[in-house]
């Protein structure tokens, strides 16, 4: 079945889906209904058998869903079922804690290399990889097939990082400065900056 | 005018224009379109004038968005214009990356306290404030009327620190744990994982 194009609100959704299909599976849990999920989720079950209705009818009613099967379907419509090399460039606090991810995961998406420009840095090992120096980027992107890049620099620096991420070939950037990025059309940017998702929480603030 | 309510998508945005418009003030420039908004903030101008419109008539044509004005008119329906103080669970490399908020940004929300389980981290000083036991946690957001807790702990223990947040009386949740929260219905929470961020991505990459 080819897959049709999906709403990004549903491609935001379906590894929130998958997190909780895996935690399920660890428990040896092997089918669960879009009620359950909703429970667990905090989320309308319409929803959600709606989600997953759009790529076939998985479910079946008064079983619900079939745990691994629902994590390969969704890991196939995420194309997760493939190599993926992710860059980190910048080494601070927010680039250390999230370099981490490796070890997290079971996914096929890994970081496989990590930048910086300070000289005090390079060299240094961060989750058994070495910091490199931004000057590098050009040369280990094209060398290691790396397509997504993380940004977690300074905001002054966020867009010249990313112009250097662009031109090196890559095809995503998951930007954690506090800025927009302005990038080519093909390239897809998403953004996590805690002040605005702070400032977003605000208003639900009484 | 009484603010009607408004969707979950607007209120992501409307953090990501206040964002630009305060870049704009502090280059001085007073006014600006919804067409040079879309091309800097990488977004459809027809889109960014129906969010704003919602609110009521704040451009003129020709002329644009009066910057200073709509600041104001966003940080109003955001509720940010008055003190909405936070709590930060968590002293990692990610609690502490985040708990440079309060030195970027000019808002009346802050950080206020940080807590950890951690002895050899208990008494330490981050960004002013000292890494507070969790033990402290309920009398602490009760003294200092915390509203929203921030949660970087692992994924282990995010249910947790929400259920004690939560039982202190936070109406707001801002979650970093790779781990979907359940709090009573009147509880808001945010999400912000890595994986899921990095998993979505992932859909766009060819």
């Amino acid at each position: 079945m080819k897959t049709p194009k999906i709403s990004e609100a549903v491609v935001r959704r379906l590894p929130v889906y998958l997190r909780y299909l895996q935690h399920l599976v660890d428990m040896n849990i092997r089918t669960v209904s879009s009620y359950e999920l909703g429970q667990k989720l905090d989320m309308n079950p319409a929803q959600i058998r709606k989600d997953l209705a759009y790529f076939g009818e998985f479910g079946r009613k008064g079983i619900g869903y079939e745990v691994s099967y629902l994590i390969e379907k969704i890991k196939g419509i995420l194309k997760l079922d493939r190599n993926l090399n992710v860059a980190l460039v910048g080494a601070g606090h927010l680039g250390i804690a999230l370099s981490n991810y490796n070890r997290y995961t079971k996914e096929k998406m890994s970081i496989v290399a990590i930048f910086d420009t300070d000289p005090a840095k390079i060299g240094l090992s961060v989750g058994n990889m070495p910091i490199r120096h931004i000057d590098e980027l050009d040369r280990v992107v094209k060398e290691l097939d790396i397509r997504i890049g993380m940004i977690t620099v300074p905001a002054t620096a966020a867009q010249q990082v990313a112009d250097r991420l662009v031109e090196a070939g890559v095809s995503g950037i998951l930007n954690f400065a506090p800025v927009s990025l302005r990038v080519p059309s093909e390239v897809h940017v998403r953004s996590s900056d805690v002040t605005t998702e702070l400032q977003a929480l605000a208003y639900y603030i009484d």
